[in-house]
């Protein structure tokens, strides 16, 4: 069996989800891309920082618009190991950003592909392009593990 | 005629949505309240900051966190000038808001009331009690004030 290789920067978010779990948060990562190289990353860390929304497409769409000292993403790409919540998706919304690429679907939280779909209402004022499951697997096993070992 | 007074923290969060038209922001302004005294308030600040997350309702949901050293803000209530976006929304719901009271409706951007209706879905793991209108006027005209002076 061929098996496509992970794309670099899906592959470094699913490092980020690693660093996460290692520091007992929900294993996330992600990652912004402009013209091939990472300029914002970011992993999932709400209760080491008391932050609600210190998730990792936030933290790393906050890193990459400081990089580029504009609140708009434009041209710009996420990765990210699980679909965003409608907090993500709203926020990937206002950095313009061009395309999304997630890793699992997230049938009990995403607000993407399921639940509030944040892309399909003409309140978002931007449509970014959606790619799913690229690496799915390594990121649904990231998660497995972690909830398993805490149960 | 007699018109209910606007109560406190909603007047606090207008005065915030002042501060943000003054600073060439749109003027949204919003305050977290636990136990009647305000733990944490923000205004509208993406344009200065360059981060497209930088909303009211973010700025004050994070300083509240930070404030009680928890990333949820079980029994608090957030007041807000405008409907929340889904990006605050989902925040929001993060957070375990018990309340969340906004001021103008925002058909264009809104989703609570409109578009993706964040907390109508079982997605939303916490939904939070929903109070709309009151200082609508004050913060109807502030945003119309801002915008008709920019076109």
């Amino acid at each position: 069996m061929t098996r496509w290789p992970i794309p670099l920067p899906m592959q470094r978010a699913l490092a980020l989800a690693r660093e996460a779990a290692e520091a007992g948060e929900v294993p996330i990562g992600a990652v912004v891309v402009k013209d091939g190289t990472v300029i914002g990353e970011g992993r999932n860390a709400p209760r080491e920082t008391h932050d609600p929304t210190a998730h990792a497409e936030i933290a790393a769409i906050r890193a990459a618009a400081k990089e580029l000292g504009n609140e708009r993403l434009t041209g710009c790409e996420l990765f990210v190991t699980l679909e965003p919540c409608a907090m993500c998706a709203g926020a990937i919304v206002h950095a313009r950003l061009a395309r999304v690429t997630y890793a699992a679907p997230d049938p009990k939280g995403g607000a993407v592909a399921h639940g509030a779909r944040v892309f399909d209402h003409p309140q978002a004022l931007h449509k970014p392009e959606v790619v799913a499951g690229i690496g799915e697997g390594e990121a649904a096993a990231l998660l497995r593990d972690f909830f398993r070992e805490r149960r």
